[in-house]
């Protein structure tokens, strides 16, 4: 009988592998059911993995010296999410991991993914473009952010991430534009 | 006689190449000489390439709707530097790059990138670990400007960063920081 459930096919959606580097792959993956409230990662940790969301919806975010909130990411279906700088720089991480609603997630080690880049070159080259996708995604935002009036991100935000946007508390989402929950009402009411 | 000053031994200075992949790298590389003053991008533009800086110094900076000056990055020797959103994404360049110290770079479009990490995988292993880098330093500065204050963030600019901070003017490092030059003069007299 046939894979049915492969993660390989379901996160390399555009690379061709052979049955045995199906297997492979999948073996590098773990599966982790969460509830939402779960956590899944405290600042001050060592941050070995990343996750590949394939349902439910969890948050990243970072909360400052003044105790303020800043939401770095939210993931659904074929996202990834991790701390990134942690995963990358081999620092402890400063962020947490929630989980919204609750999720399917494949765990990723950084070893299982030197090991899969250095054995295939294709896949090494799908972690260059989804890097340079990263970058450029995150900057975009951060300039976005210095450059745009709230209400512009606000609705940006709800028309990019329909799905997103419906399904989280105001709270998030106030914390993601880096405005406070008073001034997302304020913007709401001034649209509808 | 042996090139003296392959371009190819300078950037991937980790890596081992056979003469003919040295002479192909370079073939990839063009020389550019840049005067202080000079301009490398404007917004508005397709951004085809990125730049090695060899000598000198680069910044690139983006104005916001209400005239603001913001720094994205500076780059000396062994750095890179682009419109990286406008590079990876194929969209207009919002950024500015000018050249605040005579410099010597090297081009390398998105092309020659793309040919040199499909010809060998040990390219694009060094320009993955690159893009995890950038995104892991970028989103650590972000973080540290969400979290930590102006003071501290300039001690640790001058004490990462002692070429660029001596050799550039107040104006450049307020930019970087995100403070006015009279918060960044104020911060200086409270240390000396």
């Amino acid at each position: 009988m046939e894979k049915e459930h492969s993660i390989a096919l379901e996160i390399f959606k555009d690379i061709s592998f052979s049955k045995k580097e199906i297997a492979f792959i999948d073996s590098k993956f773990s599966k982790i059911h969460l509830k939402k409230g779960d956590i899944l990662l405290i600042p001050g940790a060592y941050v070995k993995n990343q996750y590949y969301v394939f349902s439910g919806c969890l948050r990243s975010y970072f909360i400052n010296a003044q105790g303020k909130d800043h939401t770095t990411q939210f993931a659904v279906n074929d996202w990834w999410i991790s701390d990134y700088t942690a995963f990358f720089s081999g620092e402890k991480s400063v962020m947490n991991i929630e989980c919204l609603q609750d999720a399917v997630i494949y765990q990723f080690s950084r070893e299982n993914m030197n090991q899969l880049c250095e054995k295939m070159p294709k896949v090494e080259i799908f972690f260059r473009k989804k890097m340079e996708r990263a970058f450029a995604g995150f900057q975009k935002r951060i300039l976005e952010y210095l450059s745009q009036p709230a209400k512009e991100r606000y609705l940006k935000f709800i028309s990019t991430y329909p799905v997103i946007s419906k399904s989280i508390r105001n709270y998030h989402i106030a914390s993601y534009l880096g405005i406070t929950t008073e001034s997302l009402s304020r913007i709401r009411k001034s649209i509808h």
